[in-house]
């Protein structure tokens, strides 16, 4: 049975704290969605601001393969007419063959909100609707803080769907705006409107009680075929329901047809390039996508996930285009190296023996503070030295970095690094807002004079741990450098006593990277 | 009705990719659990390192007001007798009063993983319950992969309850070690198991589908008495059953007591204390406990909510101590304020109007990054400002910190500290393990001039944060410093763009927190 997944990332999903898209950001998230086979796309408030008008007018020129677009507004304000209602002239002149309006389900609300009778926000529902209709849009009816309704008053709550149902809208959504419903109320309350009304239904959640995937799922149960929600849960306050985890559990595991199994292989990717485009990180744990969910620890339990992955996992990870990931690590044995090498495409098979000095490397190492599992990058310049030698691309004579407070509270950090690359030599000096921004300047700074692949480098991120250890600001410290070259992102580690030291290890060994994927390339 | 909650933070919340605890984080962690009054807190896995085992030398001696302190293990392996296994050995010589043990439920791993006959495998439950019991423990025995096991082969599944059933097993806990379940699933599965089992159930669920929190509902929804989880959801992949979310849920719409309504005002805090010490991010869209919980965003919404927050909140937040958020609100954080002021002593009832610029300053500090949670000395030395007029101890000068590496390799931190106390000044400088230990030692070196009580003063932990940003190692660091006298523990904060600034502040108000405490030792 076929499941319609209607996503309002672009219009709900911006509601969340930091989610900020442009109207060049909308119409790309869009384009992707619509590429992943979305049934609709939310792409705004028309009436709300002048950003989502102008989606609208560059959405309605362009080609939809499987989405149809939506614009989303209020009924009309109780003082005008339907046909006069300036919300409901800037929905029409969204120009998009969806409307969704939304209205008001709970008593409460009429009363403290609106300060209209109970009997006019049904008319006000039912003309709204009928207009939109008259103007031949399929219109989505969005029952606001409907489950709150119900609980409060069944009889009215079911009346305003009632009114909606008169209008000729074409689904009625039910919304647990406040997102504190349960699963078993939500099914309690969709039983009893299955008995008044006999229009497609669909569920709208929100993650405050940490239940808005389950309480979709309880929905379609009951027999719910629309769904709304946001890519990775964006939405304000916890978040809305997240279609990354709601798609693949009703195609996976409860039999429902959303995308279908070809497009659910593009749904890691497309979460990624939505928190992309966002500018905000992926969260490592999110279920199916995150770059976590199938990760493994430990020797014994990884020669297990690959003798039978399925003893570890739900599901296959390639049915939503994640991939299995062992970590290295202390407790890791030789399966999880030679697995990691066949995942970085390194040529082992007749020199798994040259491997061992790599591992016995990492364990040494992890002994001594250093961690490996998220530092890949690390893992692969220690391996590719194992197997084919080590390509000393750059060498330091020394570096010293300066900060000095002064009478004023100033604080001034300057770096200084000599580099030699064959026989020449190079020495620099930058400023930076931190002793370690400092030297990572003036290391950068020396660098790109000998390698031009290096420009396009950036740091993208910086990660400091302080070690287990007794002796306070004397304990070891752990640093993790990302870098980006915007294709792809990598993770090296760096362990010393000093902060300094470590972030140099980290912040070579990330150059070395870049420097061997090239090589690699050109090599290839 | 009580359902006993089963915190598991410190050992399967540390199978997490990024989450690591010291011995110390982790008596910090318990000692914290336990008064905010947790029924178990499952230290760690006392067979498998010798940190875990140094966890429960330590904890033996302490006393615990709420909880029971369990360890972890594995049932015996095939080859030995009960009493001659060396991870039961582990986990009896932890002297812990609660044993949990887990063993195999599914066929499939009984055959691919463990490789003995099924019977076989059913007669190690039963042996390893027994004679845990016999060394009069309480047992809880997990019985991993239940669900999966359950749906392949639900009759061996049963066996196995039952075996641990014979053993004398208190309490059997129920896993879905996959997270791959769904609530209809578990609630089918436990209406089995009461068919069989008559000992109370407990539940232990993780998220990989996002249902961990709806699945540990499902469960007790059916009758189960024991939940299992982390604080934050921390755990592998993508983690545990989250006990913030479970817990007021629980508590606030289900009508179960856990840890009762006064301790479910410090979930809040204690949320954001295991986070600090695990150094990690809080998660904003937290349910319940994020920063965005109850955020609310402009216009008409917020003056509903002003007027009535039950509109638009689906639960009062103060009853999990967190705060409504309109805008830069004055409602916020005065409540926690006050009951910290009355935890440290500090008379303030008839001076409550003098604390608001202490508030303000926090509240600043806040938005610039700081975080005061589990920062209480730099609060407390704010606070005695507030109420008392500023007391300088002394003033600094100037700072400087060098660091450099020769060709040799060597790296080199020294600094240099020139302070004043009344009308004498005194320059110092110190070689440290990197720069933050040498600022560490020419401040002591000079101060220690001037105080004598200082003397006994450690830093005792250091720990540091990037804040989220977008230029790497020019992103500002959050440091924690914490000292120790012997006697008491406390930890200061310190934010900048420079890891050594940062660090400077939150030496200077642990150094100023220790002389305000001899300050008042003599006044008093």
């Amino acid at each position: 049975m076929k499941i319609q997944i209607y996503d309002t990332t672009l219009r709900d999903g911006t509601q969340g704290e930091s989610v900020a898209f442009s109207v060049q950001d909308k119409l790309r998230v869009a384009r992707k969605l619509d590429e992943f086979g979305i049934s609709y796309i939310e792409g705004g408030w028309p009436g709300s601001n002048d950003k989502d008008a102008e989606f609208f007018r560059r959405a309605a020129s362009q080609k939809w393969q499987n989405a149809k677009i939506a614009a989303f507004g209020s009924t009309a304000l109780a003082k005008n007419p339907a046909e006069e209602d300036p919300n409901l002239r800037a929905l029409l002149d969204a120009s998009t063959p969806v409307v969704t309006i939304f209205g008001k389900s709970w008593d409460f609300h009429v009363h403290a909100a609106l300060r209209i009778p109970l009997g006019r926000n049904c008319e006000i529902i039912r003309n709204s609707v009928a207009y939109l209709k008259s103007k031949r849009r399929e219109v989505v009816y969005d029952a606001e803080h409907f489950f709150d309704g119900f609980a409060a008053n069944p009889e009215y709550a079911l009346q305003t769907l009632q009114a909606a149902q008169d209008g000729g809208a074409d689904i009625i959504c039910l919304c647990d705006t406040n997102g504190g419903s349960l699963p078993s109320h939500i099914k309690d309350s969709i039983r009893r409107v299955q008995s008044v009304i006999r229009l497609p239904l669909g569920i709208h959640c929100h993650n405050d009680s940490d239940l808005a995937v389950a309480n979709t799922l309880a929905a379609v149960e009951c027999g719910v075929v629309h769904v709304q929600g946001t890519m990775n849960g964006y939405g304000e306050r916890c978040g809305n329901a997240n279609l990354c985890s709601i798609i693949p559990n009703l195609e996976l595991k409860m039999g429902y047809t959303t995308i279908g199994p070809e497009s659910l292989k593009m749904l890691t990717n497309t979460s990624k390039f939505v928190s992309q485009i966002a500018n905000l990180p992926h969260g490592k744990n999110l279920p199916f996508v995150g770059e976590s969910a199938f990760a493994h620890k430990g020797g014994v339990h990884v020669s297990a996930v690959i003798r039978d992955a399925a003893t570890y996992e739900h599901v296959i990870p390639e049915k939503v285009g994640n991939s299995r990931r062992v970590l290295v690590s202390e407790l890791s044995g030789r399966s999880n190296l030679l697995y990691k090498a066949k995942e970085m495409n390194l040529e082992v098979a007749e020199n798994e023996e040259k491997l061992k000095p790599a591992l016995n490397r990492i364990k040494k190492l992890e002994n001594q503070g250093w961690e490996f599992e998220a530092a890949e990058a690390s893992v692969r310049v220690l391996m590719e030295t194992a197997l084919n030698g080590e390509r000393e691309f750059f060498a330091i004579d020394n570096f010293r970095v300066i900060t000095d407070m002064h009478r004023s509270g100033e604080v001034r950090s300057e770096a200084t690094v000599k580099i030699r690359v064959g026989d020449k030599s190079v020495h620099t000096v930058a400023e930076g807002d931190g002793p370690v921004h400092a030297l990572d300047r003036a290391l950068r700074l020396a660098l790109n004079q000998f390698f031009e692949v290096l420009r396009s480098v950036e740091l993208s991120d910086y990660k400091v741990r302080v070690l287990e250890g007794t002796h306070g600001t004397g304990s070891k410290v752990r640093v993790h450098i990302q870098h980006t070259d915007g294709d792809e992102n990598w993770t090296t580690v760096g362990v010393s006593e000093d902060i300094l030291e470590a972030s140099y290890y980290a912040l070579a060994d990330g150059i070395r990277y870049k420097l061997l994927k090239e090589q690699d390339k050109t090599n290839g």
